[in-house]
């Protein structure tokens, strides 16, 4: 599977995770493409929106750009949702990580998987009401 | 233009206007081929969020399927948005209808151009504060 491709099955399956719990999910179209800021996917138990950056890694760190974190909080003021990550490493779960929680370099952003399996949610603990 | 390059630049084309306006809009991916129910666009101004069905007709009056808006509403329910169609008919701008305005018939719902253009919003009033 191409990059790409894996990234895709990564948002289906969890699209399929927050049906399966009783959330709207929705792939966004033409993410990381589109001219207009927009996130992975958008999902909602009704009161709280989150907007999401999915990422599956097999490296131990997982580094995202200025631009991406900057674009995902501008979209996510303006929809009136939280900015979230959710990031698989090499055998952990889905891992929840509020952008509050990654370190900022000099030029751009990261988390460790150590740092994610601390201070991350697991699906159940996000979903959890 | 095939029927869904025509949809799909559509939707692009009010995609433009909402971020025109200063309000967040995604285009979902799949939209009326996912299993699961999903809108052919979200847009927010940050406080309210809308769910949109949108339709090109060249036709006097716009059809749609008990499933279609049934499918529509309920997503907007769990989602916590409200439930619209964008609808642009020949020679009108978008005409943006609340499902309620719809007259329900037998076994679909209908909404004609003459109808529309009464109880509809362009999107210039749709979206002023």
């Amino acid at each position: 599977m191409s990059r790409k491709s894996r990234g895709i099955a990564g948002e289906r399956d969890l699209i399929h995770k927050f049906w399966g719990v009783g959330w709207a999910c929705v792939r966004v179209a033409g993410s990381g493409s589109s001219q207009f800021p927009s996130p992975d996917i958008i999902a909602s138990n009704n009161l709280r929106k989150f907007v999401i950056e999915t990422k599956i890694t097999r490296d131990n760190k997982k580094y995202f750009s200025s631009k991406e974190i900057r674009s995902l909080k501008f979209f996510a003021e303006k929809f009136g949702a939280e900015p979230w990550l959710s990031i698989k490493f090499f055998q952990t779960p889905w891992l929840f990580i509020s952008t509050e929680d990654l370190r900022e370099t000099s030029n751009n952003f990261v988390i460790s998987k150590e740092e994610a399996l601390t201070k991350g949610l697991t699906f159940e603990e996000f979903t959890k009401d």
